[in-house]
């Protein structure tokens, strides 16, 4: 993980400003195609060419368990995160659809799911079968936040060597937004009273049974007094392997150079440890659509990067990753196929009888 | 155009209401697939059945040129229009090359540009070669008005006719930002110091050049005193060629049944004249993304429907539709690949060891 986060490069200013300049020279007024623009020029300085390709293209899914829905934070059975991770290896959820319509992989990784699941896709790294009640006691230890953050890292560097040229980011695992809220709460330092603005109801919260999720997040937050400047000791205390895992992707594919996609509010919370762990990874991350889930708004906030799709989703699994996927495509045909002006200098022989 | 204006129907509600329930059935929590639910349901109701494609796609790009240019309101030589128009076909500009990506068919038709282009792949309906400075008289006869409504009509039964299952909405035509300012400050009656509201820099004003833009539309509206409840008497004395036609695309699409995408400012104030001739029109409509030229909003505030991009984009040409287009297969995909809770029961063969 160290020899990782040491090895992360700031991306390349220098082909950044090449490729704006090559986009001025596009025949259109200056700067009118927005953020097709800087996505492209984004992309530039990530991969460090003017020659860029994001057509082969995967969302990685951490699946993994909270022993936090002990406390009823929840509105779905744990058996749900093992029963989606099947229908998500199955091509059956929102993100696997969608993610097959825009030519995008799903790799499922368990990093520590309640139930073994024998299938032939799933990627197996599970820690251990979900991590503690953190209401009771530590949600895991600070060596296994280290390991799952090794098993996000070790994902990236696959993709890398089996030719992905953008990763996105999904999860399943019934409780997640409970540890990210916690997480998202503690890294931020909240006060008690702010503490709920970090909360959001989660695939669908009674008001009785949100005002307990709050609660519960309170009083872990109180019980651990997680240190805000140490995201380690704050993922180990309240947060879930699928969160260090993802961590890790972030942490893997910046060091290997791999533009990551930002789904919703697990994975916005992801992205700011990554960064809170080194900032340079911010230059790597796209974020994809505002999520509806109450904390993604504050994540973003800190975070200060643009949010091109306004869909009011709210499912997870990775589901906005692909739709960014493909305007991230709008904006590579801009910058490879657009004629400069020079190229758009027209035969007149289409012009005649002028008035 | 009467009675294609009378042959509007409301979209089917039935249909609709069947197509949540479908949505509900599918294995996600209520609701949180959010705007793809909404569009994939507000599309079966456009076509009246639930099986639903959009496979089959064109951007109607109309091109004309505008005699106010005369009073240096435009940054661009008008003869770009032509120029463009070209460049378009040819495959060139943004438009053509973000419509290639998503699969997209390009149809372009010169309604009014000041040049005779003869290339082979233009739908030639040239009503004249461009309408008159609206500062020193009416842009256009109401004859005029109601013919270019009417070729957009053609162009909307001939998709039909082609096949066509969904239509983007484009242009070229420099000058036309101030035409669509001035028809949409007429429209919503403005009052003179607030047409600053409807104007914007088009592709690219000096404040000087932008103080002047704002002159010339209030001393228009002023001379002219356009009826702002007759939408024709607007479209005449301050309007375009181009933004005539496209309201006419509008509405032989909704007379179709063929769902149609706004792109920018043109598109959205071309949207809002439609929708007051007919405001069932509006169940036909998906707006895009949020256009950056400063009247937008305006319009968008009338229109009160949801705006799912938001990419600071100003360019026109309708470069914004097939990105749309891509977002609207993610929501195809949804409702037509997903599983439902049924249909999500897993194989309890891949579950092992329960622990």
């Amino acid at each position: 993980m160290e020899k990782y986060l040491q090895g992360i490069k700031p991306t390349n200013k220098e082909i950044y400003i090449e490729a704006k300049k090559h986009i001025d020279f596009l025949a259109k007024p200056l700067g009118s195609l927005g953020e097709l623009e800087e996505i492209s020029a984004k992309l530039c300085s990530i991969y460090n060419t003017l020659d860029i390709n994001t057509d082969k293209r995967a969302i990685i899914v951490l699946s993994s368990d909270n022993g936090i829905v002990e406390e009823n934070v929840a509105s779905t059975p744990q058996e749900v995160t093992a029963i989606q991770t099947i229908n998500i290896l199955e091509g059956k959820t929102g993100v696997a659809v969608i993610a097959k319509q825009f030519n995008t992989d799903v790799l499922v990784c368990d990093v520590g799911i309640k139930y073994n699941i024998n299938h032939p896709k799933l990627i197996n790294k599970k820690i251990r079968n979900g991590t503690n009640n953190f209401l009771k006691e530590q949600a895991m230890t600070i060596n296994e936040a280290k390991q799952a953050i090794n098993i996000g890292i070790e994902l990236a560097n696959d993709a890398k060597k089996n030719g992905y040229k953008i990763i996105g980011t999904g999860e399943m695992g019934i409780g997640n937004t409970t540890t990210s809220s916690a997480v998202l709460a503690a890294i931020l330092g909240l006060k008690d009273d702010d503490i709920q603005k970090a909360v959001g109801l989660g695939a669908g919260l009674t008001n009785e049974a949100y005002e307990n999720k709050v609660r519960v997040i309170k009083d872990a937050i109180k019980k651990h007094k997680p240190n805000k400047d140490d995201v380690l000791d704050v993922l180990a205390k309240v947060g879930g392997f699928d969160i260090c895992a993802m961590i890790g992707v972030f942490i893997g594919c910046a060091y290997n150079n791999i533009p990551i996609v930002v789904d919703g509010f697990i994975a916005i919370v992801s992205c700011l440890c990554a960064i809170r762990l080194n900032e340079n990874i911010k230059d790597y991350v796209f974020l994809s659509h505002k999520s509806m889930e109450k904390g993604y708004l504050l994540a973003l906030e800190e975070i200060n990067l643009p949010v091109y799709l306004d869909l009011k989703m709210r499912l997870g699994e990775g589901s906005g990753c692909p739709l960014m996927f493909s305007i991230i495509d709008g904006a590579v045909a801009m910058f490879k196929n657009m004629a400069t002006f020079e190229e758009a200098k027209i035969d007149t022989s289409y012009l005649q009888k002028l008035k």
